[in-house]
């Protein structure tokens, strides 16, 4: 009883991982589609989000199920209402990726990104997958040490996700009001995206601490 | 005993009745804020959001003390476990207002909404407030006939939301760069808005009926 027990806590845990990897993948190949204005990239994306979406209800059916039926009590209890909320946060980030690779098909066959911000577009889809992939691991081995590895990856999100705008609103950008609208809306995604990692990262933290991220961040 | 646990499964859902009323209000405050360029009202509006995510830790409390004490089976558990969905949506649904008002404040004392755009957001801020109080009003009642008519609203939130980018996007666009990527912003967090509010609906019709909210909605 016990052993399957447990087998169906850790079941959780692994389609916690795989979601998280297949959002990762997801946002990679956004990123490619929408700097290579990449149409049948950018397709494949949007299609295969359903398999996050498919994984987050499984999910949540794997933790009804163990409520009802192994009526888990004290950390155990507490690692089930967390999986609830991390799937949740990243079925969202599966729904973000999917959304920037909707900004590359709108676009296409033009790209969305102006040759003056490749570069940073490029590195936001990098900390995007960087971060996403830190996330999956900090579920997996509940490290806190990792855990708070994201916030840094976090600040360098928000710092590319400004220079956007510096970009955008310098009195000589030529590109127009569309592409603002797309830099815009594609930046603010990947900004989500990388909030999303964070959440999930400290709810992993004060599952295992009992403490806020902060102030465990604070002493370390 | 069991008074005691109705009492408390009740006190869950008055959480979330009072958690989108406050999330109503903020975005009802936040469109006055950004139409009438009022610093103080979207300073308001941005300090209220706590009042919201201590509803959220209370709710989020409320619902793991269920669920380690009184162990809810069947349509009891579902509720306790549709409550943690929804208290996350609307968080979320207060942190889009405080969005909201947070551009109003970036760009004070001008109004971030060119004159040819007021119609539209005042229109887009009074469906936010309306569907809002719908779930408000869907989570109170379990009634599945209003939850069907968030959709209608959100349908005109959508229209509101393609009026914006056909506006913007008209090449004698007179108001810049910098106006076409604020209104974009708060276009889709009134998008957003009522998506996270037609979420709740859907959330409730599934607990009540146990079908999906298109196969009700389909046959009605």
């Amino acid at each position: 009883m016990r052993d399957a027990y447990r087998e169906q806590l850790d079941a959780i845990d692994d389609g916690l991982v795989e979601m998280s990897r297949l959002a990762g993948t997801a946002m990679g190949r956004a990123t490619a589609a929408l700097l290579d204005a990449d149409l049948v990239l950018a397709e494949s994306v949007i299609a295969a989000d359903s398999a996050v979406d498919e994984l987050y209800e499984q999910i949540d059916q794997q933790a009804f199920d163990l409520l009802a039926l192994q009526q888990p009590v004290a950390g155990d209890l507490r690692a089930v209402v967390a999986a609830l909320r991390i799937s949740a946060t990243i079925e969202r980030m599966g729904d973000l990726a999917e959304h920037v690779a909707g900004v590359a098909r709108r676009r296409y066959p033009a790209s969305a990104v102006p040759p003056e911000l490749r570069g940073t577009v490029l590195e936001m889809g990098q900390v995007a997958e960087r971060i996403v992939q830190k996330a999956g691991s900090v579920i997996a081995s509940h490290d806190v040490e990792t855990a708070l590895e994201l916030e840094t990856d976090d600040d360098r999100m928000d710092a590319l996700h400004r220079k956007l705008f510096t970009v955008m609103l310098d009195k000589d950008w030529p590109h127009g009001v569309e592409t603002a609208i797309d830099i815009s809306l594609v930046g603010r995604y990947y900004e989500r995206y990388a909030d999303h990692a964070v959440s999930v990262a400290r709810r992993v933290v004060f599952l295992v601490t009992g403490e806020k991220y902060e102030d465990v961040q604070a002493r370390s």
